[in-house]
């Protein structure tokens, strides 16, 4: 947690922006699993921490711009809580922590939004993801599930404000940074031929925990790294294998890290293996030579996967001008996906308020399969921290779709490709801050080119 | 999964007890942390597993009594899916493995509800925990969150039917609770004074994970055992502290197992953890040694109780016959808990289907504080399958809630109690199966008495 001004500040800020009316911020609640009582580990909504501070479940908030109050809303703990959860600071004194003086019991929300919105004042929400929040705009605000109409006005505001990292914000996504690196070392240490994903994947998150760190998001740890989220852990790590790992750690505050690495299984890569993966690192080494402030996202893309095609191209897979396969979207057989994300609070920042305005700034997405996966296009500027992770992927279901319409057979040889559709993938990822003049690698470095791995393996 | 017959078997043993109408089983969905597709790992529905086996998301069944067909709703995967997620085995796949021939999208299924409605027959469903249960029957059958009317005829029929387990689910229970008690080994063999309770907690799961397994609930790993259900892992393992283990793992196909430890964070114990630590194993004993069909579980309780009664008197800390104690709720002071509760499917067995009718069998619950937490309450039969986990904990906010009206001031010594009140808190758990004349431990047998303890430190 930052210090009450920081927060102060934000909402200060906020409340500038937007207006006026009134914003509701809804906290996350506990979800169970397989009944009500056992919980999932709790994850506060990123856009509460971010004005409010405060991890606990069963919290919500308003920002009353019209009236200049803010308060949070909650319940004090009963003897039966403290008896099965322990002590903790009074809603009053947490509250205080982030420099708001009024809370009010929950049953009071309800009250106050009715008072709001029989005075005529507009109710700002941003768009939310679980159902507990459509039941509770249900029962606060009666807007049945699917109806909702999230505030431009506030999602506008809200992803000025976190797109731009501050100081105190980037030493938290370094410290997640640096325990993701451990992570990635971890498993590059001590996979070996004869261990299974299971075995890998419980080693890399024992890491994160150890240091006091949740996950991110779902370790992907596998040797099919064709399936770009796999998040099954069946597999036997084989002699001749590669394992994808794609993990990282979230700091007690929040913020994430984000890193991928493929390694060889062996000691050493294959002359195969070790033919495309030189790709996807020319790929990825062009990208971050690229990261300025000023350069749309968009063109590091497509520099990118230029790249990747030119490479594909020298190896007889891909046929004719890498300038004209992009834009045409051939290069997705080989990269369905985006070329990295912003990333702060959420691994995928903001993705809830939605990529249009995070990383496109209301500017509408291609509708191209491949482009489409693009999360960031938008022009960068100083304080935006993302993810660069090119990746080359042999997916065969991908490979018998289009290779029946023989689909961009100006761009890809079906002949040769078919000869590779066993090579799995390719994923390798760092994040960066972009800085007023570049671009700063976030975290420990994590071994990037085959050398790298090898001399680690 | 169990091969088609057990669940063929399984939905034709609740036709004949439910007798008519429409049975809804809700699968459940995946749940965002933060946003949309960064999503908890996921748990299915215990019931839907009993009846339908599958363990995927995006699932929900009917049993159509009144008309004899049994259906599952689902959609099939898209190209973009698979990109993302790999390939599956096709809705109809999955559910010819649990013998089911009839599937049809997720838009059918409010259509056949509207017709079954229509038509007048009933629709049951059991009662259920998460937001999205309640935007689900919002949208399938117009019930507002919190005014859903679960069908005690659904309920009884499977709580009846989940609380007798079968050979088969007994194989699967033990594989969990062996893997439990390798949990609770690697904490005995690696907990050293100067770990924080992150590091033991991170080295458990761990264990879990490595073996393709979940955890059955949240790890409680705490130096601060005197809070039952502490979910935070901040503290340092100190010299003369102890630390309470509880934890399990979870098969892949839902089978939970739970054990608790407590164990000396120095090679032995001291004399004054030690003679408290004694009662609570004299405790455990007496408890296990009363297993058999036929006695109420309540009893068992009261036994276990009674025992913690004697211990706590022959200390001075308590006084009086501990026959009159135990009635009048003096014991809650130090164990205001349950003895155990079932566990199957579900760590807490079918928690969600009401403890009345799991573990009372429909006699409504004691509203005494300590004895209300009792989940389980009814003559044992043969089948049934339950935790074994009383404790002793000294709770300062509870002794001075009480402490302060002199509350059971005929059966408590303040004076004396007050100079244990940093003791903290001792439990350990087993596994037990009820058989035809007595019960089985299920599991490796894990360390119960401070020299098993001592002897692995």
């Amino acid at each position: 947690m930052f210090s009450a001004d920081t927060y102060k500040q934000r909402r200060a800020e906020l409340k500038k922006r937007v207006g006026s009316g009134l914003v509701l911020l809804l906290g996350n609640d506990l979800v169970g699993m397989n009944y009500a009582d056992n919980e999932y580990p709790f994850r506060q909504d990123s856009t509460f921490i971010y004005y409010f501070g405060l991890t606990n479940p069963g919290l919500n908030a308003i920002i009353d711009i019209d009236n200049d109050r803010e308060i949070i809303f909650g319940d004090e703990l009963t003897i039966d809580d403290i008896v099965w959860t322990g002590v903790l600071p009074t809603l009053h004194e947490q509250a205080h922590d982030v420099g708001v003086e009024k809370t009010l019991p929950t049953a009071d929300l309800k009250k106050m939004l009715d008072e709001a919105k029989a005075k005529g004042h507009k109710i700002h929400y941003i768009p939310y993801y679980r159902a507990e929040h459509r039941v509770k705009l249900f029962n606060l605000l009666g807007i049945k599930p699917g109806q909702d109409e999230p505030s431009v006005d506030l999602i506008r505001a809200v992803v000025d404000m976190r797109n731009h990292k501050t100081a105190e914000e980037i030493v938290e996504i370094e410290k997640a940074c640096d325990v993701t690196a451990d992570m990635h070392m971890q498993a590059m240490r001590i996979a070996r031929p004869g261990m299974t994903e299971y075995e890998v994947m419980a080693e890399v998150q024992k890491v994160a925990q150890a240091a006091g760190m949740a996950l991110s998001f779902p370790i992907i740890c596998t040797t099919q790294g064709q399936t770009l989220h796999q998040h099954k852990y069946l597999h036997t790590l084989n002699p001749g294998d590669m394992l994808l790992l794609d993990a990282g750690a979230e700091t007690a505050g929040g913020y994430a890290g984000d890193m991928s690495s493929t390694i060889c299984v062996d000691k050493k890569f294959t002359k195969r293996q070790k033919d495309v993966y030189d790709i996807q690192v020319a790929s990825h080494l062009a990208a971050v030579d690229a990261l300025k402030p000023g350069v749309p996202f968009e063109d590091v893309y497509n520099l990118s996967c230029e790249v990747i095609c030119q490479g594909m191209k020298d190896l007889g897979i891909m046929k004719g001008d890498p300038k004209e396969a992009v834009p045409a979207g051939a290069h997705a057989m080989f990269m369905p996906c985006g070329l990295g994300h912003m990333m702060g609070l959420d691994v995928h920042d903001m993705e809830n308020l939605g990529e249009v305005w995070v990383g496109y700034n209301g500017r509408p997405k291609s509708t191209q399969f491949g482009r489409k996966s693009l999360r960031l296009a938008r022009p960068l500027e100083p304080g935006f921290v993302l993810t660069i992770e090119p990746g080359i992927y042999f997916i065969p279901e991908l490979i018998d779709l289009w290779g029946k319409d023989n689909k961009f057979g100006e761009f890809i040889n079906y002949n040769e490709l078919n000869k590779w559709r066993d090579w799995t993938g390719v994923r390798n990822e760092e994040d960066y801050l972009i800085t007023a003049d570049g671009a700063r690698r976030l975290g420990k470095k994590i071994p990037l080119t085959t050398e790298e791995v090898e001399a680690l393996r």
